[in-house]
């Protein structure tokens, strides 16, 4: 069954969001701006429900062309990726550890990222722009210490990233990999967010990754190390999840970095992220100008 | 001579900045807060200078007993932290490795600092909170790829920082340090922003920590292997730098995890961040309740 999908976007200087049909976009924050600025405020006061029942029967307001993909939570206050998350790409690092007792964290800012449909940006700093595809969820219902039992039921919302990694500067100090994940519009999230309403939607879905067609990354969410409900009571045991926070969930074997030679992406290659129900992150990549 | 001393602070539900003066503190936010709601869009609008002129002959509008102190900036859009950054500091890392080219960095949430005089929160998963003392360099004009001789015209203002840490957890996962980093309240930002005008401010002043009055970390900032200089050139190298934003540039030797054994902070010690032009940031310990 198709799962309904809420973009943010622009059109112009003006931004907004809104239900993605067949054939265009219904604008709801033309409707609900006042009570529910971005999404951040539908998935805080819970509202898809109510946006969709507003949106049943209306005729698009925007063309997809009109439309320019914004991340879908556009400020959220925290965007939280885990590293290392899936059994090969433990392995990759060839450092004969055994996979970890916890998730690896880092944090990225919203500017690092852009949104769908748009050029993911190579800086002049360094060739070395990977790929990595992930799945994000969106936290709904906040909280701290949350228990694995009761995990899944504050996931608002699923989406897609593109977790594009400088893999020269993630190695450019002693400890940490801030500076390479980081560099502005360097990843993508989007296209939209799917509202979650049941376990089914993440249990075991396929994550692929494609370049130019090529399948690079292939697996399933199944065989993650870390479930998506052990990344949420860990993650809020430290700190308090809140709505809206973004939590990018570790990607598969084949990044570019793992090839021999590696291979970097270049101007003019098109890069894919499908998740099964969630949908697909597509952004070329461009020369920063 | 005595600099400005800005602070954010909350009576009751209220929350506000002022000036702190000899007898108390002149509420700004009570004659300001239209156009600056925070003490981020006075560094914003570059504005220091006429608070203080409204500031000027007025009587204080609350005894310092009155307020709790908040951190200087509440939501900044990036905290950005140091690691390694005092060459013994270094060496205590014991792994033969010179020191590093780049600084290392990660990210810490404003959740995970409390304002001076709160206590810092021991949480029930650890005993290992620990202090790093550390200067806070507030950007007030952003940008990106700014020149190291430009660097220091970017910053609005300084403050001080008790990075404090759960050191068992920094070392939780196979990379970064994140979740040890961002235990809420386990650290602290504070007392206040002191406008900065002059690269004597910061050229080689004094960075002391003591808990229980006894000097646990001394070292003067003319010995930091990044200079305040190359640490802002290198962060706007990857990401854009805009006003408000916190960094936060590296502690001395001599933190709790270093002594043989161990001493961590408990609940009761009183642990000291001064600086000389700046203040002294003072918090005691308690537990989680």
């Amino acid at each position: 069954m198709d799962h309904p999908r809420f973009a943010s976007f622009s059109i112009g200087p003006r931004k907004g969001y809104g239900l993605i049909a067949a054939d265009g976009v219904i604008d709801l924050s033309a409707r609900f701006a006042g009570r529910f600025p971005t999404l951040k405020e539908v998935v805080e006061a819970d509202a898809f429900g109510e946006l969709l029942s507003a949106a049943a029967g209306q005729k698009p307001d925007h063309a997809l062309d009109e439309i320019t993909y914004e991340i879908p939570i556009p400020a959220p206050e925290k965007i939280v990726c885990v590293g290392v998350n899936f059994p090969d790409r433990n392995a990759e690092y060839k450092d004969g550890q055994a996979a970890p007792d916890n998730p690896s964290l880092f944090i990225r800012f919203p500017r690092s990222f852009t949104g769908h449909d748009r050029p993911l940006i190579r800086p002049p700093e360094s060739p070395q722009l990977d790929y990595e595809g992930e799945i994000v969820i969106v936290i709904g219902k906040g909280g701290r210490r949350i228990a694995e039992a009761d995990a899944l039921s504050h996931i608002a919302a699923l989406s897609l990233c593109n977790e594009g990694t400088i893999r020269d500067w993630v190695r450019h100090a002693k400890f940490n990999v801030t500076q390479g994940k980081n560099f502005n519009r360097s990843g993508s999230i989007g296209p939209w967010l799917v509202p979650y309403a049941d376990e089914s939607q993440l249990a075991d879905i396929r994550l692929e990754t494609r370049v130019n067609g090529d399948v690079r990354q292939s697996d399933r969410t199944g065989r993650m190390i870390f479930s998506f409900r052990k990344i949420i009571a860990y993650i809020s045991t430290f700190t308090t999840l809140v709505p809206g926070d973004v939590i990018v969930t570790g990607t598969p074997t084949g990044a570019g970095a793992r090839f021999d030679p590696p291979i970097w992406l270049k101007p003019g290659d098109v890069v894919e992220v499908e998740a099964e129900g969630i949908g697909t992150l597509r952004n070329t990549i461009a020369d920063e100008v």
